[in-house]
């Protein structure tokens, strides 16, 4: 026994100094890591050379700001639609703080300047802003530290043109209650200082979606949103229509505004009698003009405004004896406060907004289609991959601009859908983070590696993420994956009642993960346009996502798990709302599940079979079928014979356990019987 | 292949026949439960004779409209303090329509008359009010309704005690927008016809707890609550307290003003300076008075005022310097209007709702101490019952007494603490049905019976609700069952980070229910206090609980499924938020689980252990295993040996299935064994 001890404390020492020994690795990753992030504590502060000096720019804000006798001045990452993605000229947050992350909000005093952004951008933040922005992790609300750092009296302002109704409310009343002023100012203060450098307006082409693509005309569109509003209880006279994407929906128009989102500048005011489109007419060829009835002025004919005169032609026609109905998350405040409030009709979603969340019959079957293309793309990646890591020579963007390219030799492409986040090793724990010339990686066979990228195709939008390792990962990268992948499949296989909320399913995705103490710090999926954009609310899963689930709606499902420091995992599928064959139907409703759209083999080495439960396998296998059975004849029609072989390979079923549990027993019941007769135990 | 076609039909013609010669079954129980309920479309209309008639009070109460010139007047279930349950002083909405159910609105105009109230409680609104009040089942919003029976101009009033702030403000912006008039009227209506037979105000002693059963004084619980105030980044200078467990809870004192909870009628004023406390003086013994400090006015001592005062000093209060701390969901809009709103810090629960929510030491051991001896006494009534029901002499009301006085003969009981639901076959069906002389049905081994009931002890309040069958249930009725029971241990077991909402756990009690198209039409869970309200919010799981789950939060899971006009099913618990033991901490946060406080255990014949999977076996059998440990030292110590012999029966713990499937193989390869020695398959 005392050996026994002894043999075991040696065991302890020796795996103490092997582990001292190859704790080097960590050592140096870290070292890496430190000089891509600003330190600002230590004496002199460091900051990388690749990042923007804010002082000058900040220096002349706060003059201006003094000019105006302005205290705080809030600066929000959006634009006049409050598209989730802008268009380079309103990127006024990014320009001043030099983060160029997609959510979060700056704000700057006389003396301090500070950044809010969501978790997974803290680290991206650390790595791009110098020492003159404070980073605020959620310590305080944006509210209670403008009132930490006023008086009574002061002023703080900001651009209502940024700012939805609900966000202007909150403030205000927030900081009206504290006794301090909250101020519109409709001139832009960071548009004075950026000047002649801030991008022009756009000038391109508006285009039609060709009408092979199409399941109604704008025509008909434009009549289920009229009957909507006849149907509406408050009788408005007119609805005001504020998201990029509302327009060219009801439309059936696109441009190129946005990088990755194909919109174009513009709102819409319809009522029973007339349409009203607030564009740059100069950017409607001939051809559009005829197909929208341009040239006259009854129920069925769009007239065109100047882009620039919506706020004085909605403040002009509520005057009249009318009622006005928006939706309440994409107007902004600049626009809300013209209209008198007996005269609003507000929801939180306008009726395009809800009516585009249900694709129709042809946007199903062309969303399937571009999925499938997608997938071709995608699997060309893996495979090229899979031949040229291990010579080395490939990085996070030589790799994203490989796939790019994939993806625009696809029929009907329009692009990528969003900036390819390609990022390997500890990069990828920055959940959205997307390489550049500076901090990317080389691609190695020795850390796992996080491609979430997509595609706009004329016929839908597509979004995947894939997460692969071409060497051996550590047991713990293979649990953390095979978690993710539960929550995948769990979600996907519910089972849930119609006009569930998308929250209620968010734990699906996540408790697998729960279960050992892990979790991700986002939600778990949004909506998808068809050929709109690849972020499209109010469908969803997770935090904050209320939507009613319903047959033809479309989300993401995404869980995740990041190491910071180490390695970061996502799997992301696109995913349609279908019938759930259901025994019964309580209540009278369909049940409803949802059918994978997405059409790309996880990483097999990262499966740890073993946690897997008997459904999950089988749900497993039933996929791989369906990917082999759907994308094999697109790689063989494109002649992608290579990728055709990898296909097969990848989409090989995975035994289930049930054999396994059958199989062990059945052997030692064979032995048993035998030394049973030969008399050995009885 | 023709015979197999003519054996096919005249097998289902001979299963039509069965079916139509069975049917008489359910026509009978139809006629019955038709004989419950009015039938308003009938001629002349058909009202069970047990029902008010309303004619008169409705007729008065229109007078009272005309004279004041109202239109639509709305009378809300609650009383002053927004209770849940109320004294029968305030149970004004019960008396104007005869519908006694916990929730609804009725709204009276001039030529209607309509009772809003959710599903759980449709039936029961049909049996107990006239063809004067039409049901709205959420066809229309009341405020929609009452916008299309009134005309711009007109006047809708009610009683600004009755309404919360936020009801009222969502009322008054609805109204105002269709430019109606909503009118605060603070004599109510009602009360001035009920007159004289209108129960008076409650006189008798309010009582202090033991102080065995205290983790805290009333001077630590003050000093915790002014610590709040002022980490409060706004600095209240005063905390309004509303709610009556709010004061209750505060000053370790107990009344009994509503029926089944323990609290008297009350507002606190705190400030860091004094206490007020607003209460009927007269109810308070001298050793109350002398508990409190009622004799000085510093920070420590409690100056009692009268409780018809509290509107008037928080007005005169509110002239000062001063801000008001106000919880926006217990604080009637009375309170709200004469508070400023540039004084008004308002958060949607006060911090003691919240500091309440979790329960200290004293009050966890205290909890699990009253369900030791609640265990006890519904066990002993399952014994009782299953020797009682064959004799047929039992009823609904007659074995809901037996359960009440079972309860009542345990140590600390202070009665139950809501009034039981004792339902049997199509009764149960109604969530929460009670029993009365009229509607009652006999116990019978035919039935489903399902029994949902708690008590008050002095160390704890508990709340239960098991399903029992004597008989021999069907397939349908096992099934439903056990899918009821998997979304209990499902929940119970989950595991989730600390500071979830409980919102997201509502998914496990209906997944098992929702995958074969069943679900249930009630919320999941709820808080519950320590001799205090039976419901407690804001903790809970399920639709609109949007609180965040910690240590040491108590909550009931109760999924259930019910079948109109044919049975109910609930299984309910009450268990505690505890930490779980995960093999990670990501965020550096616990993470946490649901430990078991009610000890009965469940349904044996109406479990099918076949769609149980092994963690839910194992999950029930450890449940069993505690169940004994704990509740039979106390049946022996009770000298109840009958019901200890009981326990031990129906705490047996069930086989798993993976001996089944361990097993069959073996024997199937032991006798494969055999074979293959003796040659035959060689």
């Amino acid at each position: 026994m005392k050996l026994f001890w002894i043999a075991v404390w040696t065991w302890i020492l020796v795996l103490e100094g092997l582990l001292l020994l190859t704790s080097s690795h960590p050592v140096h990753s870290d070292e890496r890591n430190a000089a891509l992030m600003r330190n600002c504590t230590a004496k002199p502060p460091y900051v990388p050379s690749n990042i923007v000096n804010t002082t000058v720019r900040l220096n002349a804000l706060r003059n201006l700001m003094d000019g105006h006798n302005i205290s705080v001045y809030v600066i929000p990452a959006t634009d006049p639609h409050l598209s989730e993605y802008i268009s380079p000229r309103y990127a006024r947050r990014a320009w001043m703080t030099g983060f160029n992350g997609s959510a979060g909000i700056a704000v700057v005093s006389m003396t301090n300047a500070v950044l809010w952004t969501d978790g997974r951008y803290w680290i991206q933040a650390e790595r791009q802003m110098d020492c003159n922005w404070e980073l605020n992790r959620g310590e305080t609300t944006i509210v209670n530290w403008i009132l930490q750092q006023t008086k009574e009296g002061e002023i703080i302002a900001a651009d209502p043109f940024l700012f939805s109704v609900d966000l202007w409310i909150s403030y205000e009343k927030a900081l009206v209650q504290g006794k301090r002023q909250f101020v519109s100012k409709e001139s832009n203060l960071v548009d004075i200082i950026w000047g002649e450098e801030r991008p022009p307006e756009p000038t391109d082409n508006i285009f039609k979606i060709p009408s092979e693509f199409l399941g109604r005309t704008w025509q008909e569109k434009v009549k289920e949103i009229r009957a909507e509003m006849k149907n509406n209880l408050y009788q408005p006279t007119a609805l005001l229509i504020s998201a990029l994407d509302e327009s060219a929906w009801l439309f059936n128009l696109r441009g190129n505004d946005i990088p990755y989102n194909p919109f174009f500048e513009s709102y819409t005011l319809l009522t029973a009698d007339w349409i009203r489109l607030f564009v740059n007419e100069s950017r409607l060829p001939p051809d559009i003009k005829e197909y929208l009835n341009a040239h006259c002025t009854t129920a069925e004919c769009v007239q065109l405004k100047p882009y620039d005169q919506i706020q004085q032609n909605v403040e002009e026609y509520a005057k009249g004896n009318v009622t006005i109905w928006i939706g309440q998350e994409y107007t902004t405040y600049s626009v809300y406060k013209v209209i008198p409030e007996s005269k609003l009709v507000i929801d939180k979603y306008s009726p395009v907004q809800i009516s585009k969340a249900t694709k129709d019959a042809t946007e199903q079957k062309g969303m399937k289609r571009a999925h499938v293309r997608d997938a071709v793309a995608v699997i060309s990646y893996l495979v090229w991959l899979e031949k040229t890591i291990p010579k080395g020579t490939e990085t996070e963007l030589s790799g994203a601009h490989y796939l790019n390219k994939l993806r625009s030799e696809q029929n009907h492409s329009k692009g990528p859908s969003f900036e390819t986040i390609s990022a390997s090793g500890l990069n990828a724990a920055l959940a959205h983070y997307s390489p550049n010339e500076e901090n990317q990686r080389k691609l190695t066979p020795d850390e796992m590696y996080l491609v979430d990228s997509g595609g706009q195709y004329l016929d839908g939008t597509t979004d995947i993420t894939r997460t692969i390792h071409w060497g051996t990962p550590t047991d713990f990268q293979k649990e953390a994956y095979t978690r993710v992948l539960m929550g995948q499949i769990d979600t996907a296989r519910s089972i849930f009642p119609a006009r569930t909320k998308g929250d209620s399913l968010d734990v699906w995705a996540r408790h697998s993960l729960w279960e050992v103490g892990l979790n991700y710090r986002h939600g778990t999926g949004h909506g998808i346009g068809s050929f709109l954009g690849v972020h499209e609310w109010p469908v969803g899963i997770g935090s904050g996502q209320t939507w009613l689930l319903d047959e033809g709606m479309f989300t993401s499902i995404e869980p995740g798990y990041y190491e910071d420091n180490e390695f970061g995992i996502r799997i992301e599928d696109i995913v349609m709302v279908v019938k759930a064959d259901t025994k019964h139907m309580f209540g009278g409703i369909p049940y409803l599940t949802f059918e994978h759209v997405s059409l790309v083999p996880y990483e097999r080495k990262l499966i740890d079979l073993s946690i897997l439960n008997e459904q999950q396998i089988h749900w497993l296998n039933n996929y791989y079928n369906k990917i082999w059975k759907i994308v094999s004849p697109e790689l063989y029609a494109q002649n992608l014979m290579e990728e055709y072989n990898w296909l097969q390979k990848h989409t090989q079923l995975f035994s289930h356990s049930a054999f396994v549990t059958f199989s062990f027993p059945l052997l030692v019941g064979v032995l048993l019987g035998n030394l049973i007769l030969q008399g050995k135990l009885q």
